[in-house]
């Protein structure tokens, strides 16, 4: 059985998380799968997913400071004409998608783990596919 | 149901991209899934697989630029002799493997999005994975 | 049809990848399923899972050195108390989670791949979750 619905969201900052897995959860909730494999995607060029921890925000802080240190949104060899070439290179390194096993009807992630949603480029209205395949 | 077949493709230099995306969908449409996931993975480990931007080709030179910035093919500590380490590293921060979603027989990509295949180490001869589950 | 299993492991450094195709293989000898998708994945927070070479060893080596220097453990702004945000981003930017094909009972990887589990934390005891779906 396959199930699959876009979640919409919101960004407020150009750089940031946002814990997607209750929105994730609630798919899992409606579709009747009980066990499987769950993906998230993201349907953008310029924001990844990602799992990461759920338990301290110095986490994301830290998580987007180094990168911003690593890819810089300002490099004198840059060409891509928007100024973004630095979302779309931390967007393929998060990666654009994730898997989360579904077991007895829930998500299984680990005790800190949530899945994230990384803007790169925000404040935008953001799009992510969840598909469920399973029984 | 689950359909699976190998992509191959020759790349022309030591790093580049090429847009997989018309020979995916080509699969999809040859085993009659309508509904599910498509994985994409490559057989190799200094080529990867990753979903960006198809619209300006700068974004693909500040990508490849910036990358070999950061992870310089020759450091004075590497030890692996075939002197490629820069291209493992890079193939397992981008990724060997991809998902997207296919809803009515179709890849469902973002307006910018195509699936990419990332030469970190040629030219050579290269084999992508395509396998579709769903129904 | 769906398959799940965890797979225990202990590692026995800060940094190290360990080779767990034989796990992962055992699960899929287990389980029934002949051609599908199996997907491994991290249950953890800092550690990730790749594929990459098996050949030689120095690969490792070269590439847990060049992170460290990339992503050091320590930097002056880090906030977040527990001292491994470096294990964080560095398992985010791995990836969580992989995908291999499985046809006629048997993981599909190419000649020199071999999956790996990534700590990036240790040493610590440490869970993946296998899943297989297929027919």
């Amino acid at each position: 059985m396959v199930k699959q619905e876009i979640i919409s969201l919101s960004t407020k900052n150009r750089c940031q998380w946002i814990d997607i897995s209750p929105n994730v959860q609630k798919v899992i909730d409606n579709c009747g799968i009980k066990n499987g494999i769950c993906s998230v995607i993201s349907l953008h060029t310029t924001a990844a997913i990602t799992v990461n921890e759920n338990a301290d925000p110095d986490v994301e802080t830290d998580f987007f400071k180094k990168l911003a240190q690593l890819i810089p949104q300002r490099e004198p060899f840059y060409r891509h004409a928007e100024g973004n070439s630095d979302s779309h290179l931390k967007a393929s390194l998060v990666g654009l998608s994730t898997l989360v096993p579904v077991t007895n009807g829930s998500l299984v992630l680990g005790t800190w783990q949530s899945i994230y949603f990384c803007e790169f480029d925000g404040p935008r209205n953001r799009h992510v596919s969840v598909s469920i395949i399973g029984e």
